[in-house]
């Protein structure tokens, strides 16, 4: 059963070892934060810098595992439509809009989503990592280190398929960010298969 | 006074707002992981995600801020001889050297020597986050994202300079990643001064 994030919004839910996740962008050019706790240890979290150091590359797809801040497995990508998504920045929040939009009175974004979805399951807004950042495209430039959010590269109905290693808590968004989106804002559909699928 | 952590080995200290802390490479090409909390509610830490979103860029240097995990100012660089760190890998680890290193027996890292410094101000394994590896050169490949860890730019005797915008706990190493060093396991110097200094 398909289910969908309406635009600017969040949800959270488990997801069991070997069952797989598959995350779709239903009208193209929107990102999904993703965030994941071990569901029997909650301070086992997943963690950009052990997973881009063991990859040896900023940019993780097919074949590559998003691992906690333990070094174990959490996530494992098993299909990747796309081939482009962001793990350096933390979900846009009322911070980042005041910070960088000079919004003077913003509304949430991905990080107070996520604290509202996550609250049921204990976990508190200190407690919310650097998200993998679904079809977020994020540019750099090597010499200077220029960071630029463009638009996502991903077209209406791609998707990834992220299988769990570990049963887990996932935390997960419609983007609230204008300059992540192309500033559309718009839904993320999501779907919960067995490991056969 | 200028204090000496051994090669491969960690402190912990506190840094009182308004202080300024020196780091200092003393024979060159030596990385030392910094983390930040603050003294008041360790569950406030530094975020790299936050960090490199506000500036930016993936590099910081003089006049950039390392923010917290609640987008606050934890410590803001005043003096940068070198120009090069890396905010993007988690410290080096037994579970580093036996995926990256093929080590079947490994000794311990950064993380372990952060950990052993940190323990008495009651923050544990899970609460130590991506470091800001000062003077540790990490390239990216901007098509491909590969990552390369490069000998640091530090020649010997230059220094980065932090000021602390709150009461911190910090932790600091002498990095004991061959790749981050260049394969000399070198001492890292440090000194606490006034903000005046």
């Amino acid at each position: 059963m398909i289910q969908r994030i309406p635009p600017k919004s969040g949800v959270a839910f488990i997801l069991r070892k070997g069952q797989r996740l598959t995350v779709t962008d239903p009208e193209g050019e929107q990102v999904s934060d993703l965030v994941a706790y071990n569901l029997d240890d909650r301070k086992e979290v997943i963690s950009s810098g052990r997973s881009l150091d063991y990859a040896g590359r900023m940019f993780l797809t097919t074949g590559d595992v998003l691992y906690s801040n333990r070094s174990r497995d959490m996530l494992k990508i098993v299909k990747d439509e796309v081939g482009r998504h962001d793990f350096t920045l933390t979900p846009c929040s009322k911070d980042t809009f005041r910070k960088l939009y000079n919004e003077a009175d913003p509304q949430g974004g991905c990080q107070e989503n996520l604290e509202a979805a996550l609250s049921e399951y204990g976990i508190g807004p200190d407690d919310i990592p650097i998200a993998f950042n679904i079809f977020m495209h994020v540019a750099m430039d090597p010499e200077t280190g220029k960071i630029s959010v463009l638009p996502p590269l991903s077209k209406a109905g791609q998707s990834i398929v992220l299988e769990a290693c570990m049963d887990l808590v996932i935390g997960m968004t419609s983007c609230s960010a204008g300059e992540s989106n192309n500033f559309v804002y718009k839904p993320i559909d999501y779907q919960i298969g067995s490991g056969v699928a």
